[in-house]
């Protein structure tokens, strides 16, 4: 099955576009979980536990874990295990390199991890994305307007008449025929998911900025979502992971995660 | 001391704009190091042995660290362990995400580990960087113009009368005060080290792709560096790292870095 297709398949199955975000800080932690040792894994587990019937996905971010240095490459290998199959995996790690590195990424991250994919970065153009959309199963969600202020400074720029990233989304659509590349587009830039849409009409869009960011649930399903309201997979991390810090913290983070997966609903029964 | 002054006083003393980057690929070990447990740190033992007082960075590239999961990890935090602290050193990640998990990525790699300086790149823009500006003495080596072929495809697309590379130079220098910002330029653009030197007078650049990948020394040395001599990190990985699969890899790792140094000295000594 095509890395398209089954991000539609997971979704329909688990009538749910709704992402997980392990960003999980140890800082942050509920304060029971701060001095265990295993306490980051023992948290990630409870968060799955708790909202794997919720979810069409979970995105994995690294720099969270590479901050615990080579115990934290361990706990995301152990989170990693602990995610059922039938659940879509994102490992956000915002690689891209010379073809000779982004390999090593690939061969690391796709398959020893077995992420099913990942986030890459286009600056270095298409020899640097394609060592990740060699196999047809396994994809990549490639940079395209990010949820942050900075997107303003380079994204927004005007190549003749397109701005860099729609000059992103027209090009790296030419990278690849295996259907396994998708775009991330960030929530908080509502109206621009709509122009993003509008070049690249079948692929899947990572949405982050939903929830601590402040993008709005009703503007990305309408916006970004496909025919029959699919397409989109809306992360959010913050607001449902440390939406309490005592020891109820899973039950609180399934309310969350119930809350926006139902807004998320909502809105796809309204517009599709 | 500053990030720029010290990368000037370490080339000062070392007589040398020589990086070895070490880019260890398990497969391309020498031949009876390939089944040994510590064979990868053993040949970074050997290779940092035999050019230190010949260089004076060292890069890691991460992906190939990476590719061998929470083990690789290790090997890097023992290899950088094993090299001089009077050599610069340089996490060649190429990353960069929203300030909050730049945050992260720089306290893990710049102070847990301790590395000098990060390869970080553009699209996010401001926010994405500055987490890795925030320390004086640490610094970043932005993505500007790549020594690979996919750098055609948007690093040369025109934003009015700039070229993209030439916006992201302009725009980033704006971004710290601390002297703390360098750029990426790649050595197989030979033309375009001067269009990037002549929007960035005083910056270092680290310089991959001489050696494996083609580019021309003299061409690095006469439109990169700044007075003196100096101001460009002249980076080969391969050909010096797998110059020689057998028992004598470090003899010939050396011969192959002393000649290297000397061809870039040869050319300091002409244009300046």
């Amino acid at each position: 099955m095509s890395f398209h297709a089954k991000i539609h398949t997971i979704q329909k199955r688990a009538d749910s576009l709704l992402c997980v975000g392990l960003d999980t800080d140890a800082q942050k932690l509920p304060v029971h979980l701060r001095s265990k040792k295993n306490g980051i894994l023992e948290f990630n587990k409870r968060i799955i536990e708790v909202t794997r019937d919720l979810v069409c996905a979970y995105k994995i971010n690294f720099a969270f874990y590479e901050a615990l240095g080579k115990e934290g490459w361990a706990i995301m290998e152990k989170t990693l295990a602990l995610i059922p199959s039938a659940v879509f995996t994102i490992a956000d790690a915002k690689r891209g390199d010379i073809g000779n590195t982004s390999s090593q990424y690939a061969r690391a991250i796709l398959n020893e991890m077995g992420f099913d994919s990942i986030t890459v970065a286009p600056y270095m153009g298409k020899d640097s994305v394609q060592p990740f959309l060699e196999q047809k199963e396994k994809g990549v969600f490639l940079l395209a307007l990010t949820s942050n202020q900075g997107a303003l400074d380079f994204q927004y720029k005007k190549i003749g008449k397109k701005r860099v990233f729609e000059e992103v989304v027209t090009t790296a659509q030419q990278w690849t025929t295996n259907h396994n590349l998708g775009f991330v587009v960030g929530a908080t830039k509502s109206k621009d998911i709509q122009s993003v849409r509008k070049l690249a009409p079948d692929v899947p869009f990572l949405v982050p900025g939903i929830g601590a960011q402040g993008g709005s649930v009703e503007d990305v399903v309408k916006y970004g979502c496909t025919d029959g309201g699919f397409g989109v997979i809306i992360n959010a991390s913050r607001s449902i992971l440390y939406a309490s810090i005592e020891k109820d913290f899973a039950d609180t983070a399934r309310s969350e995660a119930l809350k926006l997966n139902n807004e998320i609903n909502f809105f796809r029964t309204k517009y599709f």
